[in-house]
């Protein structure tokens, strides 16, 4: 958590692309919490297999997010967020003529599970633990 | 948005079927939407791949919708929806002899970006140009 | 419903532990429902499509499981199931040493459609006739 689906016209981004597009993206959730949390999966589709519009595309990307619910205290905090989605990926897109679109769905911080334990609270000793450390070990608190 | 998944056995659809019942989707939400917020994603998975009930499928279809919250303000409204939906599946499931499964998922209107802006809400004169346009473009009003 | 989406590093899990996985995961949700309705999709990435902490991964589980909402009353019932999952996962999964994590997302009762049908409620008789001959058939009841 946050896992990001990206659904992406096969031809759009090149193998180096992909490496250094997931390197941005895992950027933007270090500052809040363990970067081992960042999980994105590509998804490379041909123009048989995905369509806008109803119309077969070769240009596209369409991403979601899944993120721990209540993580947007309002829609302040929701744009800096969006906004700083879309500065990371111009150069990937806008900037080589591609449509893309994304959405953020919002799933319970109770139904979330790593290597068997309980993920710890934001700013709690496991959870600097485990942003410190970059990997999920044993609970030692509520 | 919305975002169509759909999961099926490989040798259930014929590429001319994807396209065709592309457009019949994309054709369900026209009437309320700009044509091209309609992604559909075809998936095709063969059957050490695929289970259902615990056991490998060559016959299956599994869809998941992605819709924004809200858009059904009542019971009666997404049965409406759901049994047009099940209208423009049938020659390509039932009436084959195919068993088929959907959901929606309902997500938040402000976690949403297209080309890297915040989509109009509907009926608004942003949205109508969207709609008209068939594509999206910057933002005139809040 | 419930569905399973696995995305695995490709090497991770052989065809044979694909359809005993799957055995097991149904098992853990005959108790409840029908068996048929719950569906497991396997996506293998190669470490070029799959990335965790911003790092390609070659030895990685990531799971979403999308069921119907209320379906745990509280946090000891989401609990006993996590635990559960965990219990199944295990043998595919830490005893390996491979890493892995999912989470649950939980949708609209009134969002579903099988075959057509809208699905009984739980405990009603149109749904144990569902569980006894593993099929949905044609509703008798509201």
């Amino acid at each position: 958590m946050p896992l990001w689906t990206i659904y992406h016209s096969t031809d759009v981004f090149s193998d180096e692309d992909k490496a250094q597009l997931s390197e941005k993206i895992a950027d933007i959730y270090t500052a809040f919490m363990p970067r081992f949390y960042v999980a994105i999966v590509f998804l490379p589709l041909d123009s048989k297999n995905f369509f806008i519009g109803g119309r077969p595309t070769e240009r596209y990307v369409r991403i979601t997010m899944e993120h721990i619910a209540r993580e947007f205290p309002d829609q302040a905090a929701s744009r800096r967020f969006i906004d700083k989605v879309n500065t990371v990926l111009a150069p990937f897109v806008s900037e080589r003529g591609i449509d893309w679109e994304f959405h953020i769905d919002e799933t319970q911080f109770d139904h979330w599970s790593v290597n068997g334990h309980y993920p710890p609270r934001p700013g709690t000793p496991d959870e600097l633990r485990w942003r410190e450390e970059n990997r999920p070990s044993p609970r030692t608190h509520d």
